[in-house]
Order: structure tokens, then sequence, then C-alpha cells
């Protein structure tokens, strides 16, 4: 073994073994000169703890490092650093906690945990002194969190808006690309590894939701959870849907948004299908790749863009965090704490302002338009641009607005809903990453 | 003034108050209460070195703050912090190395020192135990040196290829949307304030240049001088060059590649023109943005994309480096120290292996294309495809190869030159961020 500097090694111990776990334990034993190089000491595989041990890896792993003693490998003294790749709230949540109460740092991908019990988790580290990284838990590989917290720390955020889900972007970029309907393209996603048997998490936006939980705490110093996010999945986003949006140079990806409101005062946190231009960077994020774009007062606009799953990219984020644990051992520091001073709360998605793409079938004869656009005015939703086609007895409208809030949208639909001369409100999407006001 | 946690102030000395600089004291003006809640403690300014005391301001600074006695500013003993927005060699770098002997932070934006004698720069750093950040030297706004640093430590970087000049993404972007010359393109940016009345720097890539050294040395953990950079600007390219690489369904930008060797052994560093796919994120790249697309052999493919330039943009990278280091001196710690560990060397350009596209003038008689190809051949330089098209007598031969070693394509250029049948090699570029092999 390579020994940096003479120093004595830092041990790891793993939790989990999975498709990442895995990748963890490949690019400790084959990156390991570079490793002790760059934290100036080496880095020590001391155990990983799995739930089965007979299991096949997906890489080498030196039986004798294995274990199913979770708890006991955590709080054994010769460990510093313990790496979370299970996932879930238990049992990592209790590791994580026994871990930092005996001063070890911690490097986890946990979203789930973050966004539901984040407040518990960074107490922990500040009580305890102990340091708390994850920039695997957003985004897979890219590098998004340390620049939030980090390279942005001198600037405001105004907003974030990412396609943080790879499984719906191949979904929806399969149906774009190919006309396919959602289970055509959920099947094949299937198919290929990008969905899961189950996709729920991911096509319902709970995935997504997570994620954007932990980003807007970051963008804004404060504190949000998974259940502050309004989550709207994509499984009602039809072949059709997909198509009138290429039809107008947009194109629908489910997007995470965390915004601050004009007043400054509150942020909006929410994941649903939406609208974009084809010209915006985000329209172009292909299959199954993440990209997120962050506006900031002084910087301007940034995208940011990478794989966002997969175990050897995953894995270099958890091992990017577990060399910088590394060297702030070394050093006697830790890493930036949780940071909430800003306490913005979250307002209700009703609050929400940004535009909409309705498409409504209607009775085609005179006055229906000014019955309409009269229900929009009443609710104060500006009609950017209407469009009217006719159908034989029927006519299709399909009206974009102004900015308007989610409230007064959403009762200018139900009052559309109830109008004799509706058959039907075919759709209502988001508009986003347009900045026409 | 705001004392978060009764911490005594950090005393920040700006070096330069220009384009960047008075954004600098503008923001730590207007958000002083944030800076002061994410440092643990307020910043100060401390005072503001400049060549002439009554000139015009793009913001307002106390003028009890200003001296043009740079040397007493950064050796005061109340200054912690030493903010380098001058530019140039001297006497930044007198400067920087007086502050780092008094044990002051330095935060740099400077590109062109750093790429030319870094080596006493980070040398100063470590033999002071002084902190060195220098985020806005290379691209601006985009978060991208701490993501290399620190967010890939634990993953291998092969390549990284970039838009790092904002003025000539500008012209060529011109050159590709509206048919302009080269020269008509540079009129509009120096109209548009994009490029400088004297453009050296910019067009015959001595910025990009000294940022993709810059790149090089992090991204591969050695030292890169501006002079191991091979370097072509953009003043030859033509609008038929843009147009005919439009033509094949590629774009001309100017690019810094810094990229591993094929074993590994040595790196190459180069800045020039060349086509790349309109399929490549990078081809998106608009207008004066900068883009940085890095692969590594974990993490994947992964790009940032922000303004490259501009007071604000810059001031932003500048302020970010200014927390870490202001926490960093809370901490009684510092940020990760220069890494050469890896110590490769620079190949030279002729050892570079990548694909060309050429275009050449001969004349349209019987055996001419079996005689160019001999020539390709010859050298060991592999034709993917070709195209002829008649014009009378004469006919235009365009050509794109495999990978062929940069002294192998020079040689068949020189050789293609001196054929009767060439009457000229219209131009040669070479084709980037194209995987076929």
């Amino acid at each position: 073994m390579s020994n940096a500097g003479g120093k004595p090694a830092l041990k790891v111990a793993l939790l989990g073994c999975g498709v990442v776990g895995s990748q963890v334990v490949r690019l400790l034993r084959e990156q390991a000169d570079d490793l002790a190089a760059r934290v100036g000491a080496p880095l020590e595989l001391a155990g990983v703890a799995v739930r089965r041990l007979g299991r096949k890896r997906d890489t080498e792993v030196d039986p004798a490092l294995l274990t199913t003693d979770a708890e006991a490998l955590v709080t054994r003294d010769d460990v510093d650093i313990v790496v979370e790749v299970i996932g879930g709230i238990e049992p990592a949540r209790s590791l994580i906690l026994a871990a930092m109460a005996r001063g070890k740092s911690v490097v986890t991908a946990n979203k789930a945990l973050l966004a539901e019990d984040g407040a518990t988790i960074h107490g922990a580290a500040r009580d305890n002194g102990a340091d708390l990284y994850f920039e695997a838990s957003v985004a897979g590989a890219i590098p998004l969190l340390r620049p939030l917290r980090e390279s942005l720390a001198g600037d405001r955020v105004r907003r974030v808006l990412g396609i943080v889900n790879g499984t719906t972007n191949y979904i929806l970029d399969r149906m774009d690309s190919s006309g396919a309907s959602f289970t055509e393209a959920l099947e094949e996603a299937q198919a290929l590894g990008y969905a899961e048997a189950d996709p729920t998490a991911d096509v319902e936006g709970f995935d997504a939701a997570a994620k954007a939980a932990i980003l807007a705490g970051i963008a804004f110093h404060s504190r949000v959870t998974a259940a502050d996010v309004h989550r709207e999945g994509i499984t009602e986003i039809t072949a059709a849907d997909v198509d009138s949006a290429r039809g107008m140079g947009y194109v629908i990806k489910l997007l995470a948004i965390c915004a601050r409101s004009d007043d400054g005062r509150s942020i909006g946190v929410r994941v649903h299908p939406a609208m974009i231009p084809r010209s915006h960077p985000l329209a172009g994020v292909r299959e199954a790749y993440n990209a997120v774009f962050v506006e900031a007062e002084s910087a301007g606009r940034l995208m940011f863009y990478g794989a966002g799953a997969g175990g050897a990219p995953t894995a270099s984020a958890v091992l990017g965090d577990i060399v910088a644990v590394a060297r702030n051992r070394l050093a006697g520091t830790r890493g930036p704490e949780e940071s909430t001073y800003a306490d913005l709360k979250v307002h209700p998605m009703g609050d929400t302002v940004t535009r909409y793409h309705i498409s409504v079938d209607v009775a085609d004869k005179p006055g229906v338009l000014a019955r309409v656009a009269d229900i929009f005015a009443k609710h104060d939703v500006s009609i950017q641009t209407v469009l009217q086609e006719g159908r034989g007895d029927d006519a299709q409208l399909v009206l974009v607005t102004h900015r308007a809030s989610d409230a007064a949208l959403s009762a200018t639909i139900e009052e559309l809903r109830d109008l004799d001369i509706v058959r039907a409100v075919a759709s209502v999407m988001r508009v986003e990453g347009d900045e026409t006001p």
C-alpha cells in the first residue's frame, strides 16, 4: 500500500455495496495511489456493510471486509469516514447518527433521507462537529451542490431550474423524438435499465421532489423538506401533448423549479412537467442526462450538465466527497455547515406565478371565444396568444397566457369546465424558461 | 454594520477598481448582511488601490478608502484578505507575493499571471501557508476550478474541451448565424463592447491559451504554463469555412483542449479553431457565453455553462472565493494547495492525435483522387470520407480523416502542396467532439 507522506491511512467504512457501493470499492482500489496523493494520506477500506454476505457483487470485494453488522462497523474506533449508499430512511438515518456521535465524517448519497429529515442529520453534524457531504444525492456526477454552497456563496440565487431525474427525461425524450406513447417509452426505459420495474418514484416525481427540496434549501439558505414540494408526475402526458408542444417550438420536460418569489420573501419549490422553448439550453438535454440551470443576480445564467445517475458517475461524486472530508480530517477542520439563516418559507403552489398553455375543446359557434376570454379576464389571467382551429361542429382553442398565479389559473380552468360550450379542457401545461413577460 | 455572531470583521483589501473591481465593491456593500451570515463574520472593505484617485468608477466608492499606494495597502497589519483584479504580470505579482509574505489570504482573477508564473505564486502560497483562490481567472462566473479541484478529486479526467473566450465565440457565432466575414463580425463585437479596440489577446488565442494552461494544470495535477500551449487564433477563418462546416452539420468554435495522451503518460494542451458536430453540447453555446466540457473516467461527460466575462459575473466568482478564504481564516485552515504530484509533461503538438477536415482545389482529371489518396496513405493518415465536386477544369476535394497525429497530417499537407495537380490546399481544420474513431 502506498503511504503518501508517511501519514497513517484514513479508514473508510462503506454502508451498502449495490450499484454505487461496488463502484466506490473499485475506485478506492484502482485509484489508491492518486487518492493518497490528493488527500495527503492513503485511504483504506475498513469494512463494507451488506444485507447478505453471499450475494454476487459488481466488483471483487475482499470477503474479510464484508459484514452484516453495520452498527458495529460505523462505531468502530479505527473508522474515520462513513460512506452511506444504502438509501432510504432507516437504517440509514440511525447509522449516520451513530457514526456522527462518534465523530466520524459522513459522506452520503441519500436524497430521500436528507429531503425528509435533513434537520436531524444536519443538526447531528453540527452538534458533533462532524463533516457531512452529500454531492451524490442530487444529479449524480454533476458537481452541483459544491458550486451552489461554495462558488455561489457570494451571489444571490434567483432560480434553479433543473432536469434532475434521468428516467423521466429518457421517457419524455423518446416520446419527443419517436412519437411514442408514455407507456411505450416507459417500457423501453425499463428494457434498457433506465426505469425500475416499479417506476413510481421516478414517473410520479418523488425522486425529483426530494432533489428539489435539497437544492432549494442550499440555494436559498433555508430549510426545505420533500413535504414542502408541489409534485406532479409525467404519467398523464400524452403523445398529443408532446406533438402539440413540438409544433409550437417547445419540448416537454419534467422540471424541478426552486424560485424566489417576486418580492424575495418566500420561495416556491415544485416538480412538474412543463413546456420549455427548444432554444433553451435545457431543451437539448437528451436521453437520461441531467442538467441544472441556475440564475443568480451577479453570475447570470449558469448550467451544469452530466450523468445524473448510474454506478460509476454517482461513485465519482462520492469519491470527491471522500477526498474532501479526508483532507478536512487531516487539516483538523470541516466543510461548510448547513446554512439556513435566511429562513425563507415555502409559499403554497397557488402563489406560484408562471405562464400556461391550455388546450380547450369547444363548440364551434359565434361568441365562443368571447365567452372563454371573459372567464380569463374575470380571473385576471391575461392571454398572450390564442389559436382557434375548426373541426366540424367542434373547435380547438389553444391559449398561452402571460404570467399569472397558479390559484388564478386553477379558478379559470374550473370555471371553463362548467361552461356549456366547453366540451373538455384537453390539457393544461405550465410554460417555463421563456422570459417573455 | 451587521456583526454576525459578534465576531470582528475580516478586512478586505482590493487591488484594482475597474470593471470587475467596482462590482466587487458594490456587492460587498449591497450583500453585506448575507455575506456576514454566510461567512460567520462581517466582511469590511479596508481599502481600494487604484492608479488614479480622481477617475469615475462604475460604483460609488468611499474616497477615504482609495489609495494609490497598493504596496502599503496589502502589507497593512489589519488586512486579512487581498483581492487582486488588476490583471497582468506586474505589479500584480509583487503585490500578491508581498501580501502572502504577511500571511494574507489571496483571491485573484489573474489568468495571465497564473499561466505565466503560477509556480512562483503557488510556491509562495505554500511556503507562507496562505490561501490562494482563483475561480474568476477562468470562465468568469462559471464554477469550474472548484469542481475540477474538489468535486472531481476522486476521479480521473481524460479531457477538458472548452469555449473559454467570449469574444471569439461571439465572432464565430455571428459568422455562423449571419454569414458575416471575420472582419465584419469583429467590428460588430467591438461596437457592442465584446471585443477591445486591440483585439489581439482574444482573436489570436492568447487569452484562451492562458486559461487552457490553468485548466490543464488542475485537471491533470501537473504544472502547465502558457508557453506549453499550442495556440492558433481565428483571424484566418473565412465565411466560406464557416459555410462549408455548416453544410456538413458542423460549427466552428475556438476550443481550448487539454487531453491526456492515449497512453496516459503525457498531456496535450492546445487552443485552435475546430469543427464540432452541431449535436455536440458545445455547438449550442451562442454569443459571448462560455462552456467547458469535461470527460472523466467515472463521471463521464460533464458540461459547465455560463457567462465567461463581464463585471458582475466575474465579481460573483471573486465573491465566492472571498467567502471561502474568509471561512477558512475563521476556521484556522486553508483550501487545497496546488496539486502537481502527477507531474505529466506536455507533449509537442505533433504528437496530438485528432481528426481533420481538409479542402483541396485540384485539377479535374482522371487519377487525381488516386494520387491524393496515395499521399495520405504514405503518411498513415486514414481517410474516412471524401467528396469530389467538379468546377469546370478544377475540382474541389473535401476529405475528412480518421484520427491521425498532427505531425503526420502536417507532412501530408506539405506533400500535397507540392503536387502538380493540386492548385491549393484551401483549408485544414481539426474536427473535435466527434467520437467516431
